[in-house]
């Protein structure tokens, strides 16, 4: 990492110039030398670390924090639990951003967290290539990226925390099973990430092991809008519609995630269809929230108090040279809250969906 | 504001020497040196604004965001609209926190935003109490305080921002009202925020104006406990039980927020009530979540694009001298959205509820 030497070498000039630029006084500077430390200071991309230290002696320091989209009320629950995690056992707090998913909107957020002094990130993103995370890295930033592994047999300096999402899926949809039903559908949106696939290959497995891989299909209700994860519930709710109009369909189904079940379920309502009546729907989460919908909402309970720790656990203790250790933490589900959205099946309702 | 040379005099140094302590150059300071100069940086409250600034020279700068509880879904929408403007229009990140609505936990807050030196807060709180907002709006920071309107009569250089709330909750009576419904409640948590007793008032002067007042009936579910908004469901949900259990009740009740409605028809469900058969619910807030809910739930809409806007624009044009000018900014609500979870009464369900 450069030092104010380093800037000062570099621009030609002392290291009091330098200090007079970081500390603004730079009235009676030639505009000349002051645009040939500024010039230094970005070519090093020298952030004046101890500095920004001694700015906040006594006072709490920062932790950032990357959620797709603060709309989504699951990031909402996992940032309360970060920020409670953080302020509890660090005394940091948090500097927030949504990106929507977005590796420039990422890759633009570490910049300004740099800039801010900010050396420790959590990040909610789940995409498959995370140079952009690499880079931060490599800047010295501790990086925590959550849900979803680290990928097999690559060197990384980034920290995964992650729910087992296969296991979740699987639990699901073993759920179902158990309950009778046949034919089976995993609902999902437009655009892969990490996460996503996990959960799909955790569906299959499920259905495989039940002999049932040929009625077992995978349901794409398309691209999210700018607005990102919150607007999942929309693509659920197309989801249900159609299932409601088409012709053969699942009995059960599970979706991605807790909001895009609650989608599923109002979309099927929507097209005539009683839940669980005439389809079971299963989500992934757990969210207080979806325990007051009516039916309540069957689903996986995943632990984002422990994995919020974890994850602030490791943006604390991982430093700058922890860069040789795989540093990742995989967290089983709570296991399945049976709540009112799955009926169980005779083998005659099974073969033949009902309609009302 | 002190600058750096008021350090210097009270400490009794060079300036350079307080500019070292500044930028971590203490390794050959003597100890009792550094003190005198860390006494006096806490004595003077000093803050190096323009080097601040200056570190920051190109990069994004920061506006602090307190919310209640970043898990009740409300405040995540707010805040992802707030996010939006920041960022679009002004170029700024939230540096956010959850207060739970605790005067201690927000003055800390804003002790942490100077430290950073951040100029520019927005609190949700709606305390009526808000010293602790002057106090920092006297050491040079911008703070918008939202969902209250200025106490009449006192000067304040604190903006406000909020919705019309007495109106919100009258529109939401109102629409019982128009719908049958002579058997009123509203129900709220312990503790009178000035948001809580504007809709308690707008709720008895719509009773009042359709000769209901004896009808009219405040129902208090009890307090919050640690976590704050986001269990505002769980009192709701209690209220609709004991509803459900009790003898004479009302007929239509109007909800704090979504959230509680969330809860009450929970509870009214919890305790064998059919909505909107027995029990009509409103609920004030207007979320996305909660038109997927079965029935869905009939809300007042508060423009919350419009607010955060607005709250960003005071934040960033309301400089440390605008003390002597009122800012107060009052939104009405964009309408009542009619769903599912009001039923339309004869006059004769209206006086003798229904039981299932």
């Amino acid at each position: 990492m450069a030092t104010i030497q380093d800037v000062a070498q570099r621009a030609g000039v002392s290291v009091s110039t330098v200090s007079n630029v970081l500390n603004g006084r730079t009235d009676r500077m030639r505009r000349e030398t002051l645009e040939r430390v500024e010039a230094a200071i970005r070519a090093l991309q020298f952030t004046p670390n101890k500095l920004a230290q001694q700015l906040k002696t006594g006072h709490t320091p920062l932790l950032g924090l990357l959620v797709p989209s603060m709309a989504n009320p699951m990031y909402g629950h996992i940032a309360r639990e970060v920020e409670a995690a953080a302020q509890e056992h660090y005394g940091h707090r948090l500097l927030i951003g949504s990106t929507y998913r977005d590796r420039d909107k990422e890759a633009s957020f570490f910049d300004d967290l740099l800039a801010h002094g900010v050396r420790k990130v959590i990040v909610i993103s789940s995409l498959s290539d995370e140079g952009h995370f690499e880079a931060a890295a490599a800047r010295g930033m501790a990086v925590v990226s959550y849900d979803r592994r680290a990928t097999p047999g690559r060197r990384t300096r980034v920290s995964h925390v992650t729910p087992d999402n296969f296991e979740a899926a699987r639990l699901a949809t073993q759920h179902l099973i158990d309950k009778g039903h046949r034919q089976l559908a995993f609902a999902t949106v437009a655009g892969m990430t990490m996460s996503r696939s996990a959960k799909i290959a955790g569906f299959q497995a499920a259905a495989d092991a039940a002999g049932l891989r040929k009625s077992a299909r995978v349901i794409d209700g398309g691209p999210l809008n700018e607005y990102g994860d919150s607007v999942i519930a929309d693509v659920g709710r197309s989801i249900g519609a159609k299932l409601a109009a088409g012709g053969a369909r699942p009995t059960g189904i599970v979706a991605l995630n807790d909001l895009m079940a609650m989608g599923v379920m109002a979309g099927a309502r929507d097209g005539g269809l009683q839940v669980p009546r005439d389809l079971s729907v299963v989500g992934i989460d757990g969210l207080f929230l979806f325990a007051l919908s009516d039916p309540p909402l069957t689903t996986v309970q995943l632990p984002v108090r422990e994995m919020a720790r974890a994850m602030v656990d490791e943006a604390m203790h991982r430093g700058p040279d922890a860069g040789s250790e795989e540093h990742e933490r995989v967290f089983a589900p709570d296991g399945l809250i049976e709540r009112g959205s799955v009926a169980a099946l005779s083998a005659r309702v099974a073969k033949t969906p009902v309609r009302r």
